[in-house]
C-alpha cells in the first residue's frame, strides 16, 4: 500500500511521539497530560488524517497568548454513578476528553454505561481516538463536540451551529475496532481547506455562499454556511449534541468559539464522552465474536463497481495504521518545516529522522 | 391550521384511545401494556403521522397468527446499576419499549445514565414517542430499532441493514420537547410507501433498483435498496444502531426480519432505549432555560426564503398535537374502514363519533 508520496519524510511513530510530548511538557503540560496530547496527535496520524501533528504549533501558540492553559488542573465538579461534569479551565480539548472518556469508561465498568461531559476547554483533534480508547478497554464508546458555528438550523442561512463532530466505536475480535467518526455537515471545515488547497471544487449539495447561493467554491463555502449532513437529519443531530455538550455541561453553546487565529481567546468548547460495557450484557468473548460475524457479513457484501471490497468504518485507517506503525509515517514538508520551527524555538531535539 | 379535510372523520383523542386499548385486550394483552400500546398509536396520530393506528389492525393479525404474543411477559434477564437487558418473548414492540425506557429513566434518575436493551420484540412504531417518555419525566431520551433490511452497507447493494430508526429527545421549559425522529436512510420504507401511494416520484438520491440503477420510481425502489442519508455517514450510523440494538441484545442482528405481510413469522426485532437526567449536570430549572435559549435562538433565525421560519424538530408535531387534542384526530376513510372491522370482529363498541 503506498501511504506515502517521494517528497515526504518519514518519520517513526515513536519518535514523533516523543517529541510532541516533549514540546507540550517544554510549554507547561504536566507529564500526564503531555503523553495524552502526544498519543492522540500521533494515532491521528498514523491513520492518515492530517488534523494530528499540525496542531502541535497551534497548542504552543494558543498556551502562550494564554488562550489555552498549560496546567489547569480540570476537576469534576459533580458526579454521580454513572454521570459527571468535568470543568476544563481552559485545558486543551485532548487533554480533557481523555480524562473525561477515562471517567466514563470506569463508571461503565461498574454500572454498565458511564457518562461524562466537559465545559470551559478546547478542541480535542480526531474525535475517533475517544471510542478508540474506550474499545482497547472492551467497551463501547461514543465522543461528542460542539464546535464555532458555521451551519444554520434547518431553513435558516444563519450560522449557528458547528460541524459538531462526533465519533463512535465498538471493540471487535479478529477485525480491527469499528471507529465510524462523522461531522454533522455534509464536509467537515477542514475538509473545505483541504478542496482550497488542492483547488478543487466542493461536491455540490455541500456550501451556501454568505448571500444564501449554493455554491461549490472552497472559498466561497468558507466565507458563506455548511450544509448539514442528510438534510434536516443533520441539523437535527447536530443540535441534539449541541444540547448534550454545549447545554449540559453549563457551557456555552452556539458560541463564537474562536478558530485557530484567535490564540489568545479562550474556547469555551463543550464536549460529551460516554462508554457502555457489552460485558453486562453477555460474556465478553460472545460479543466479540458477535461484532465479527456482523462484520464478515459486512466483508461478504459484492462491491458495486469500481469498489475493490465493502470495508466498514475505521477499517482503513486500521490498515494504514498498521503500515505506518511498522515503516513510519510519512510527513509533508510544510510539516516537516513545523516541526522545525517549534524545535529550534524551543529547544527540543528534533526526531533523529528529521535531523 | 388546516389539519384535515373534508372526507375525514374526526375522532376525539380519548375515544380512539379509549378504542384502541380495548380491542388490545380483547386480543389477550393485560391491562397495562393495552394501554401502552394505545397510548403510543394516539401520540403519533395526535402529530398528524400515519404510522399508529394503521397498526391496530396489524397488532390483532399478529396476535392470532402467533407472530406476537399478547401476554408474553417480558423479563429482565441482566441488570446492573445503570443497564439492563429485556428479553421480550415476542412482545408487540410497543410494550417492550415503553418497559424499556421507563427502567432506563428509574435508571437514570438513581445513576444519572440509564439505558436498556431489548431483544426478541416486534415493532415499535413511531420512536419519538420513547425519548418523548423521557422528556415528560425531565430527561433526556434515546431510542433506537433495527429493522427489516432493506439498505446496503456503503458502496454494496446487497440489503443488509434496517432503516434502523431513532429518535432523541429533550425537555424543554416554555417550549415544547425537543423530539427528533429520523431513519439512517434518506426516505423510510413507510416514506416510499407514501409516495407510491400519491402516484410521485421519489427524490433523486433516495434510492436504487434491484439491479443498482438510481431510481425514483416507488416500486423499483421497493424491490430495490434504499440509500442512506448523508451518505457514508447514514451507513455508519445504522451499523452502530444495529450493533447497539441487535448485537448487544444477543438477538438476531442483520436479519431476515418479518414484515407486515408475515403476521405467523416472529419478529426477533431489537431496540435500544436510554435516558439521561441533566438535573444531575445542574438544577433542573436551569437546564430547561438553557434549552429554552437555544430554541429562543433557532426561531430567532431568518429564514430562507419561502420558509415562514424556523422551526425545531418535533415543534410542528406538538402544534398540530394541542390543535387535536383539542378539535380531535381526522382518519381517512381507510383508517376508519379498518377500526368498523375490527369492532365487527372484536365486537368492541366503536367510538360514538364513528358509529
Amino acid at each position: 500500500m503506498a501511504v506515502h508520496a517521494a517528497s515526504t519524510t518519514v518519520v517513526p511513530a515513536a519518535e514523533l511521539r516523543s517529541f510532541a510530548a516533549k514540546v507540550a511538557r517544554t510549554v507547561g503540560v504536566p507529564e500526564e497530560d503531555a503523553t495524552a496530547i502526544a498519543d492522540g496527535m500521533v494515532w491521528t496520524e498514523l491513520r492518515g488524517v492530517d488534523i494530528g501533528i499540525k496542531r502541535l504549533t497551534t497548542l504552543v501558540s494558543r498556551i502562550r497568548a494564554g488562550g489555552t492553559r498549560a496546567d489547569p488542573r480540570p476537576a469534576v465538579i459533580r458526579e454521580s454513578a454513572s454521570f459527571a461534569v468535568l470543568e476544563g479551565h481552559e485545558a486543551w480539548g485532548q487533554v480533557t476528553s481523555v480524562r473525561a472518556m477515562r471517567l466514563a469508561i470506569a463508571k461503565a465498568k461498574s454500572t454498565g454505561v458511564g457518562a461524562c461531559v466537559v465545559r470551559d476547554t478546547g478542541n480535542s483533534l480526531a474525535m475517533g481516538y475517544y471510542p478508540w480508547l474506550a474499545t482497547q478497554e472492551g467497551l463501547i464508546g461514543l465522543a461528542i463536540t460542539n464546535a464555532i458555528p458555521l451551519q444554520g438550523p434547518w431553513g435558516s442561512t444563519r450560522k449557528l451551529l458547528g460541524n459538531n463532530a462526533y465519533a463512535l466505536g465498538c471493540p471487535a475480535g479478529r477485525h480491527a475496532p469499528i471507529i465510524f467518526d462523522a461531522a454533522t455537515t455534509t464536509l467537515s471545515w477542514v475538509g473545505i481547506h483541504e478542496y482550497e488547497a488542492r483547488h478543487e471544487p466542493l461536491p455540490p449539495g455541500a456550501a451556501l455562499a454568505a448571500d444564501g447561493r449554493p455554491t461549490t467554491d472552497p472559498a466561497e463555502a468558507l466565507a458563506g454556511i455548511l450544509l448539514p449532513a442528510g438534510g434536516h437529519r443533520g441539523f437535527g443531530i447536530a443540535l441534539m449534541w449541541e444540547i448534550l455538550s454545549g447545554v449540559l455541561s453549563g457551557g456555552e453553546h452556539f458560541a463564537p468559539l474562536p478558530d485557530d487565529n484567535g490564540a489568545a481567546a479562550v474556547a469555551n468548547q463543550s464536549t460529551f464522552l460516554l462508554a457502555l460495557d457489552p460485558s453486562k450484557s453477555m460474556p465478553h468473548a460472545t460479543f466479540l465474536e458477535r461484532v465479527d460475524t456482523l462484520i464478515d457479513r459486512i466483508h461478504a457484501c459484492p462491491p458495486v463497481p469500481g469498489n475493490e471490497r465493502v470495508l466498514f468504518p475505521g477499517e482503513r485507517g486500521a490498515e494504514v495504521a498498521a503500515v505506518r506503525e511498522r515503516e513510519g509515517i510519512p510527513l509533508a514538508p510544510v510539516r516537516v518545516n513545523e516541526l522545525r520551527a517549534l524545535s529550534h524555538d524551543l529547544g527540543v531535539e528534533l526526531p533523529r529522522s528529521l535531523a
